[in-house]
C-alpha cells in the first residue's frame, strides 16, 4: 500500500489492518505527517503539529501491537495505533493549547483533558492540534492570530467552524479522526461544509473537563471522522460519566458498535418542514429530500413534519452563547479587548450588553424546546433536516452575520435542547461543494443515531469522493 | 366532639374519623368556617373565604362518604371531606386568584391548577384562598393590597412568607391542610415561623400548571399542614408527572405513606456546620443541636459536616429569583410600576437591572451546587440544619433586607439545587416563638424525608403546642 492510500482508509479499516499486522503505526503515522507537511501550508488546518510525540507514540504502539498488549500488560485499545488530531481547545499535557486565541498562545497544560486521556489510553496517536475559530466563537475559522483555514474542496471557501481545522484535516486526509466541540453547531457545521461526519452527543455524555469553555450550558465535546463507523468508535472511547465534571450526567454507556449495521426498517423518520426552509439553498433542500427518499427505499417510514421552533431556538441559543462567553472571558474582555479579533470582540461585547430579560426569556425558550422535542420523539425515531442552509461560503464573504445565521439555523436548536445530532455527507452542489444531512435523535439515542447514519451511508456513495489537492 | 376540638385534629386522624362516619364533613367544614369568621379578622390569613362553595362541597362529600363512593361511582379519595385552603396563586375555577397583587385583583380563572384539580378529585373541600406576600416575592406577608398577615403565636410578628397566610391559618386551626409555593423558602419559612410542617418537593415533582409563576426555574409547589403524615397525604395526592408542564419530570411516583412509620436506625445523618452559623440565633442553634441528639437517640448516626456553600447558593438563588420575576412581570413593571408595593417594586427593579454576567455566574453556581450536593448525598441519607436563622421577626422590623437574608440563608440553596426539603417544629424561643428544623434529602427522596421527619416528630412533643388566640 502506498502512502497516499494509507491516509485514505477509514479509521475502522485501519484499526483492523493494524491489529492484523498488515500495516504498521510507524508507516501510518509517517504517511500522515508527510501529507501534513506537503499540504497544510495551503490548508492551514493545524495550529501545532507534534511529529516527535507522534513518532514516539507510533513506535510504542507498534511494539504493543506486536506484543498483543500494552507495555503495562493491559489489553490493546480500540484505537491502537490510530493517528488523530485534536481541536486546539482540548488541553494536552506538555503541548500548547491556544483555543485559537492570543490569550492562550503560550498556554501549555499540565494535564490532558479527560477525553484526550481516554483516547490516549485507547492507543490513539496525537498528530497535532487543529485550527479553530478564535475561542470557538464563530463559524468560519478565519483565525486572525493563526491564519485562515481553507476548505479542501475549494481553497477560497471556509471550512466552517469553529472546529474548522478538524473538518479540513479530515477532508484532506491529514488524520483519521478528530475531536471537535459544538456550542451552536461547531462540530456539525464544518462536517457539513467539508463533507465529513461529525457527531454532537447528548449534553452530559462526554466529559468537558479540560475543554476550554465557550458556554458552560451549551458546550458539547464530540467526534469527527470521514465515516460513520469511525465516529462511533471514537464516541465509544470518549463517552461516559465523569463524576468530577459538574455537567456530566450519570447515564449508563451503551455499545455504539453492537447494532450499528442493523436495519432501520419501519423506523419512524420525520423530515423537517419549517417556515424558513425557503431561505435554504435549493440544492441543499433537494439533496436532503433525496436523502429522505433513500430512507424510504431502505424501509423506513418517512413523514414530513412541520416544525416551527428552529428559528426561535437558534436565536435563543445564539444569545446564550455570546452572553455565556462574555461571562467566561470577562476579565480578558475588560483588560485587553484589543487582543480579541474584531468579530469575536464584537460578539463578546454584544453578549456582555444583552438585556438580562432576553437571557431569561432564552432560558425559558430552552425549557419549552426541550419539552417540545421530548414530545416530538414520542412519535418519531429520528428527525432529518439540512445541517446547514448553505454550502461553504467564500472566505471573503459578503455578509458574515447573515451567513452565520444560515449556518446555525438547524444546528443550534440541538445545543439548546441537548439532543444528539450527527452530520454526514448527502451530496454536492453543482460547484462541487459538499452538502450535509443532519439526523437528530432523542436524548441518549446516539446508538440509534449512528445506526440510521450508517444505514444511509451504506446506501449512498457520497463518502467515497475526495477533494483534488 | 366540640367544634374547637374538630379543628385541632390532624388531617390523617380527621380522614379516618370521616371514613368511619364518626364525624361529618358538614360539621367539620362549619367548624372551620366559624373559626375563620371568629379569628381571621385579627390574623388576616385569608384573602378570600368561600363558604358557599365549601358548604356545598361538604354536603356532597358527606353523601359520598355515606355511599362509600363518589356520586360518579368512583372510589373515595384520600382527602374525602377534608377542609383545606390554598395560597392565592393557585388558579381556582370561578374563584378570584390575586397572587397577592393589585394586578390580579379581579382575576377569576376558568380552570383549576393541576394540583387543585387533584386535591378536588381526592375529595378535599376548599375553604378559601390564603394571604401571601405580593406576587410571592418576599418573606413577610405584609401585603400592601390585602393587609398584613399576623403570626398566631405573636400577633405583632410576621408569619413569614411568601405562603404566610397558609402558615398562619394552619397554626391557628383554620384549616387542615394547604398548598404553598416555594421559590427561595416560601413554604418552609412560614412553616418554621408558624410552627407547622411544610415540604418543598424535588423540582419537577408537582405540576406547576396553573400556579402563577415567580421564577420559571426555581418555583416549587408543595404541601403544608400541622403534622408530617398530613403533609405526606397531601403530597401523595398532588405529586406526579404532568406531560403538559414543561418543567415536570417523568419520574415514577412512590407511596409516601407506605414506610413513613419505619425506623431510621443506622441512617447517616449530616448535621450542617457552616461558617455563617454564628449569625444564627443561639436559641435556634441549640434547638437544632437538640434535634440532632434526638436523631442519635432513635438510632441514627449523626455526623457534623462542614458546608461552605450555603451563602453563595442563597445569593445566587436570590439574584435569579428577582431577575426571573422581573422578566415575567416585565410588562406590568413597565406600564404600571406604582401598582406594585414598594418592597416588591424595588426588588423587581433590582432584578431588571442585575448585570447579565451575575445571572450567568449564578447559573454556574447552580450547576456546581447541584453537583456538590449529588456528591454529598453519596455519604449521607439526610442533612439537618435550621430552616431559618431567626424566629419570626416583628412586623415593624428594623432591617427588612438583612432579615430576608437571614430567613432564606438555609432554604434558598435547595431551590437552586431542586432538592426536597421539609421544615417541622423543633422548639420554641424563650419568647414563645416557634423554631423550625429543616431536613434535606437527595433528589426524589421525599419518602425518606418524610420518614425521617415522622420519626423525629414521634420522638418529640413540639407539634402538640397550640397558640393562644
Amino acid at each position: 500500500m502506498n502512502e497516499n492510500e494509507l491516509t485514505w482508509l477509514s479509521l475502522a479499516e485501519t484499526a483492523d489492518l493494524l491489529r492484523r499486522g498488515e500495516i504498521s503505526p510507524v508507516e501510518l503515522t509517517s504517511a500522515h505527517l508527510e501529507r501534513i507537511q506537503a499540504l497544510d501550508e495551503k490548508l492551514n488546518s493545524f495550529i501545532t503539529v507534534t511529529p516527535e510525540i507522534a513518532m514516539s507514540r507510533a513506535r510504542q504502539t507498534e511494539q504493543e501491537l506486536r506484543l498483543g498488549s500494552t507495555l503495562a500488560g493491559e489489553p490493546l485499545g480500540l484505537l491502537h495505533g490510530i493517528p488523530i488530531a485534536l481541536k486546539d481547545l482540548y488541553e494536552t499535557r506538555g503541548v500548547r493549547t491556544t483555543a485559537g486565541s492570543r490569550f492562550f498562545s503560550d498556554y501549555v497544560p499540565e494535564t490532558d483533558a479527560v477525553a484526550v486521556e481516554k483516547l490516549s489510553s485507547a492507543g490513539a496517536i496525537l498528530l497535532g492540534k487543529t485550527n479553530m475559530h478564535e475561542i470557538a466563537l464563530g463559524l468560519t475559522t478565519v483565525n486572525p492570530h493563526y491564519g485562515a483555514c481553507k476548505n479542501p474542496w475549494a481553497l477560497e471557501h471556509v471550512p466552517g467552524g469553529s472546529s474548522g481545522g478538524s473538518g479540513a484535516a479530515l477532508a484532506a486526509g491529514l488524520c483519521l479522526g478528530s475531536l471537535g466541540s459544538d456550542t451552536g453547531g461547531s462540530i456539525r457545521v464544518p462536517a457539513s461544509l467539508c463533507g465529513i461526519v461529525g457527531l454532537k452527543p447528548t449534553y452530559g455524555r462526554v466529559s468537558l473537563r479540560g475543554v476550554i469553555p465557550l458556554s458552560w450550558n451549551l458546550d458539547h465535546a464530540g467526534p469527527m471522522a470521514r465515516r460513520v463507523q469511525d465516529v462511533a468508535m471514537l464516541l465509544q472511547v470518549i463517552a461516559g460519566y465523569d463524576p468530577d465534571d459538574a455537567y456530566s450526567v450519570d447515564v449508563p454507556l451503551v455499545d455504539y458498535l453492537a447494532h450499528i449495521k442493523d436495519s432501520v426498517k419501519d423506523w419512524r423518520v420525520g423530515l423537517m418542514e419549517d417556515e424558513y426552509l425557503d431561505r435554504t439553498e435549493p440544492e441543499v433542500l433537494e439533496a436532503v429530500q433525496e436523502a429522505a427518499h433513500v430512507f424510504s427505499r431502505i424501509g423506513a417510514q418517512v413523514t414530513p413534519t412541520a416544525f416551527s421552533g428552529a428559528y426561535p431556538a437558534a436565536l435563543a441559543n445564539g444569545q446564550m452563547v455570546i452572553s455565556d462567553a462574555a461571562a467566561f472571558h470577562r476579565q480578558r474582555l475588560h483588560d485587553q479587548p484589543e487582543d480579541f479579533g474584531i468579530d469575536v470582540r464584537q460578539r463578546l461585547q454584544a453578549g456582555a450588553e444583552l438585556p438580562i430579560r432576553d437571557y431569561i426569556l432564552a432560558r425559558r425558550t430552552q425549557s419549552l424546546m426541550r419539552w417540545q422535542f421530548e414530545n416530538f420523539f414520542h412519535n418519531f425515531d429520528i428527525l432529518l433536516m439540512p445541517t446547514t442552509a448553505i454550502p461553504a461560503p467564500p472566505i471573503q464573504g459578503p455578509d458574515a452575520i447573515e451567513q452565520a445565521r444560515l449556518l446555525t439555523r438547524y444546528t443550534a436548536p440541538f445545543n439548546l435542547t441537548g439532543l444528539p445530532a450527527i452530520s454526514l455527507p448527502c451530496g454536492f452542489t453543482s460547484a462541487g461543494l459538499p452538502i450535509g444531512l443532519q439526523i437528530v435523535a432523542p436524548s441518549w439515542g446516539e446508538a440509534n443515531l449512528l445506526r440510521a447514519a450508517y444505514a444511509y451511508e451504506q446506501a449512498t456513495l457520497w463518502h467515497t469522493r475526495r477533494p483534488i489537492l
